[in-house]
């Protein structure tokens, strides 16, 4: 039976333009809701981007995501899955960010995913940026590494630089790594690409075991085989999936800082999420929308159809 | 005794970019929440621009004046007012509209409006396109016309026209003077400007003694010399506040429909609501806020620091 | 022999940025021209957008798409074919709109569609929303009912919502078909895809036996296999064809009103259309450009190198 | 008696958004309309900016004023004068420029000048960049120099630069003056300001008695005073009205080349011009719009509002 | 003597849109350049914006406002100053941020400006948002605490939040005042305005002598008197002049990410920076520029214009 | 051994966003620097859009493509090349236009091209239009004439219009055959499409044996198959490479003059270049990059990043 408490505002009954923005237009359920025990998938926002090293922006992307969410509706097109009636998922709001430390917000981001572990909420985040991925593998990946599928056009795999002490956007896979929280054997990062500083991050990759997968190799392999691949890696067991807009090509969503040319189009963007199918996600984030450098608001729009489509992969490992 | 629930949140707790877009920060206490009934001032969106004769967008307003709402700090820079303290405030969410039907629209705001009456809150609504304020003027004044303090630079007093059985945005002031919701005696414009179809708009002012001050006039004597007579025209009965965006010049506010050249800067803007002071306003609205000609979203700030300039106006009349 | 009077203006004698737009550089010929009775085909702008329910903008269309088409040259760059020299095209102008009632819009449209249709001139219309297709409709195949041929993410096959009585983009298909407009044997959409609310579409398109494509069908298949269904099922009958601009990726038309992720690229927008050679098109429209979120104008540039792919086509059926 | 075939298309007919864009909403009246001898006031295009030292863009002036120029009504809302009833006005199409020719298009531009002279139609002319007035002057002030009442924030006096052959934007009014186009001892130049190169242009002005009021002088007098001293110096004798948009502030119209800060606001933009009520206005122009840095059509919206102010006036001297 | 080597670049040698971009065309002298030791005025960037409590951007500042830079003549308009003639002045490039610790990056910034001062080099520094001034000020300051005149809409006097370890944009003056680094009684704030969370800057202000002149004052009593105020506070010992770019009212500086309406126009904007002349000027920056919320770039050609007048008030300094 | 003066500044040490911006952070060494001798490969601007028959904005390509080009790093993703230290480049500024005069400009950027022929530095330029592709050829191809692979969408192989004196970016490449400058024998333009006035390029390719690939043939053939086809015509000699960025589509390249729908997507815009690996290149240009009509700067990341590809071929041909 589905509860009507968890069933998105209809566009029959408020116009998808009107009321306040919540993501998907699910309840508001913060931790002192009274529902909140009942919450099995938890959608928020971790507006932060201070561990950005180029352009900044990703801590506007929960709020623009949520604007963009209600034009999102009921069913999937290809699957007839209807996941708001499959799980009972709502907005949780945003963990709340130190903008000027990134150690001071890391820990406020940590304890929030603990408090979904101790839960029972499985996690679908929206940045930030990508060292927002971090927090959460620290939250809820304390007890018992995760597997790792992570579309991007970057491995984020680098050691520390500007001198080195504190992480960047550049750096959480490699942290997640060396802290334990993800295994690198259950680890496969697709759709790598760009000019690079040097092989610091590929021999890391090469060192753990971590699969990358080139965005020539996708191209040329197709993604079918690819995702196949991928849900051999990942297998059965509790995996984390982490999606960088700027997987995809910028001309689809130029709205991120660090874009790359060449990726996937929008319908290839979508299928390597549905190719997901099977995985047992037990968290994931869609990262590094940049509202300030998006005129359109269409990778927002992008992101959050995404984010359904993230949706509907975990809502079918419940 | 401020009331806890209905402090918005700060800055210093969650920064201004983040969390659910709520107006200025206040909590969503919409009809059916236990706190309605404690509710004194409410804010809510119309969105609808259904009577909108040339270019369309107000319907998306109330969503992007809550967005920059946000950066509403607690305390006014001038007279020290903190009006969250001083009132009960909350936002009460959006009237549903019916975007393809003007008149079915209307009813449904007007029946919004009746209840918020019935309820005993006060109304501070962001339209929207102009229309929207008659089913305000519906819902609030059947029982007893109120005096009107309107700035704008249309006086849309026009009477209905494209084979005239339906109102537009240039009408409800007409239409509210001619179902007795207004007393035309009570009821000042002021900041009128830009080219003109006909003499109609005049020629029923004249007739009805409704005071027009064309933007000449308000340059010529100053803005406390023209306010000194709004107060002296309004009076101390109940007073409907409506200010139109599109008052202000469209070099400070060019996100609206219908702009005129010629208005006021943002501190006349601001200055016209502060000598508002006194008047005993029974509710009011900011209308004609169009995000999509708005590149930077300024004229949605300015309209919600307007709102605030407002609200703290009807704080003092409680 | 081609007609002088009939030529667009040379990019040679007046620079494509230079003068009065008209569509393609026609000459602009109303109803009450001379030369009105020689025009076979005529290019004309429905400005509505008053049946939309979510973004609005469309009633923008024509006039951007005009600018636009400035840039448009002589000749197919593929078949060769001058249709300026192969039938006499002009611009007609607006048909007029009641910005604020939807039926009274309706009759408008339909009673200009049956003007045309008594003069003999095959319309080519740039909307304004998809709701404008069903008066050309009614003006043109009041006689005997079209085939169509369908592009769009959206069936359009929906009933009325938000209470029900008046029609939206959503639904001129469904009532095209219960019109006795269109025969839904004869009608194929294609790039159908999003999420949705239920299957009232499908439903209605399943009783009917109207052909629906889905996105992932259409990939699957390819073009020129999909494109030769097409030509069977409409079949060598008058036929209409309907080209919504969101059957294309938002990625390359992001200015609409309701963008599905996960369409086709320019190429293949293209090439749909090429393969409908041979159809025998009584009419067809562009609807849906919005111009308010397109920063580029990059969309109405599209919209209208499609329009002259469509009348490439119609020119060989006359 | 007004003439009904020179009125403008009524917003009650047509709404303002809709309809092919012709100044004003004017009748396009070209050289070979059989109407063309009635003219008395022509608006037209002169889409060329290859005299433009810094950014480019005025060559796209003329269409988006035509765009934005539908917004403009039928009567004045301070004089109520209605000046297509005063005058027979239309729109003449643009003449063709040039574009990759400096010299060939400034002779197209002077023979077009000539034809309106010699068909006794006063010009109205909308840029294109400032080297554009040259050839108006040449064409209407063969004969006899005129006066000049000129708004600018650059005097427009410097000699030929970057080489020396090719006349740019920077030289009009020296080169008329060279030429005898203009009466230097009736000419004032009004808002100038900016950092300079040198004092070349002031001291041909100190030269040529030709009168420059900074904005420091004309902000320290006050407009009314300024404007007095020019109907003085152009006197009674027919003058020319040449309107750099630069004049203006950049934050009212940022559409422009070459902006300097501290320029008037709107209402003094169009006070300006209002305040040449009685000058005998022989022609005028409307310069240096430049749409694409102009992202709200704004600044053409200013423009065309100016040309109705200038209109108006223009009117009054027939 | 005018030195050639330090002149910019003349628009006639080679256009203002082409080059590499430099403040003001000025040469490009690091301090590994043979004559860094000639240098009197230095420009350069602070591209760090890891303070701000609201929306980045400030880091892309330097870059955005060099590029519009090249729009900067030779002369003053209205004193006729040539201050490349009057002082060698040079763009040093910028100091490197680290653009994830706040700390680190205060600290190499407080290295360049020791840097710039054991070389007899006086700074104008382009922000970068205004944290940046205190490693200014503890750079060039930290044997005599220097006057103040401070043009902004807020104090920046508030002590530290987010848990209160690291400091922001809005505490770089507090911080300034304790650390010895401006004597309090030679400060003036002048523009302040907006919302408050609460008093403490004032209360901060009034404890140390420090004089706050509100946007109300400053627009009742006017900028000459005002600014006469200012020269007595600061007097003739050394003052530093730090100038918010949010000073000016949003509709003239969108570009900047906390705004708030009400400020002064353009021509007041650079009108107080001219009524500095006289002040002993050790240093100056603007700040607070933010490309990214500037869709037309007219925030940092109005932040350039301002930095050419207090470079002009610098040169006399000297 | 790579020379650490010619090394690009670090994103480790400064970065991306900071800095005074040169092509891909390299040093910027002018004619008159001392280590222009060792200069191999020369990147500099050509700012010219003179020629431009339609959309203007070039002019300021290559300061926007300097500002992105920042973000490129130092290895190639797929052949792990490290450019910068395969061979010496640097920055040389920009050839200095007349923006007035198009003759003067070609002999002008003529003078500077025969300037690196005799320094031995091979050119890649960043336009301006295509025109200024004339004048490279004229400097370095007077002795031999050279191949040409050609990526655009249209030939540039028309003959002069607009009254026929002046060459525009429609002729460049048949003035230089028409110069023998290019072999036409050894020429290849590849992805031409849009709509066409007549077939004079066509005529003019077969009477000179020019190879054209349509974008039909090439999407058809594969780029694979088309490319191999390029480096059999151009074979082992020197060759130019001019690379239009209108050749890609619009919906990745929307920042140029005069787009046409249907091109290549960003993946196979790189492709092509990749695929001239082997050949000769002599020198090379990315042209018509207009950052006024591409409001996100995508276009002139995709031309830099397209440039860098252009240059790992360059190198290899040392």
């Amino acid at each position: 039976m589905t509860d009507p408490f968890f069933q998105p505002t209809s566009g029959m009954d408020l116009p998808r333009f009107a009321g306040i923005a919540t993501f998907m237009r699910l309840p508001y359920v913060p931790f002192d809701h009274p529902r909140i025990g009942d919450v099995q998938i938890g959608l928020f926002g971790l507006p932060f981007d201070g561990g950005t090293s180029n352009r900044p922006g990703p801590r506007h992307g929960p709020r623009q995501m949520r604007d963009l969410s209600t034009m999102i509706r009921a069913e999937h097109p290809v699957t007839r899955l209807r996941p708001f009636e499959a799980a009972r998922c709502a907005d949780l709001g945003d963990a709340a960010p130190n903008p000027v430390e990134v150690n001071d917000t890391l820990d406020r981001f940590t304890a929030f995913a603990r408090r979904l572990k101790s839960q029972g909420i499985r996690p679908l985040a929206a940045g930030g940026d990508h060292l927002c991925t971090l927090p959460m593998l620290r939250g809820i990946a304390a007890e018992a590494p995760l597997g790792l599928v992570h579309f991007d056009s970057h491995t984020d795999l680098f050691p520390a630089y500007f001198g080195g002490k504190t992480l960047t956007h550049g750096n959480p896979f490699r942290a997640a790594v060396d802290e334990g929280l993800l295994d690198p054997k259950r680890m496969i990062q697709i759709g790598i690409r760009g000019t690079q500083y040097d092989s610091a991050d590929r021999d890391f990759a090469k060192a753990h075991g971590i699969r990358i997968v080139t965005i020539e190799e996708m191209f040329a392999r197709g993604i079918p085989d690819v995702m196949a691949e991928a849900r051999d890696i990942v297998g059965t067991r509790p995996t984390y999936m982490s999606y960088d807009i700027d997987f995809v090509d910028p001309s689809v969503a130029p709205g991120t800082g660090t874009p790359e040319w060449g990726g996937p189009n929008a319908f290839q963007a979508m299928q390597v999420v549905r190719e997901c199918a099977g995985m047992n996600i037990a968290g994931g984030d869609l990262v590094e929308v940049s509202p300030p450098v998006d005129p359109t608001g269409g990778t927002a729009w992008l992101a959050v159809s995404l984010m359904f489509e993230m949706l509907c992969v975990m809502v079918t490992a419940l």
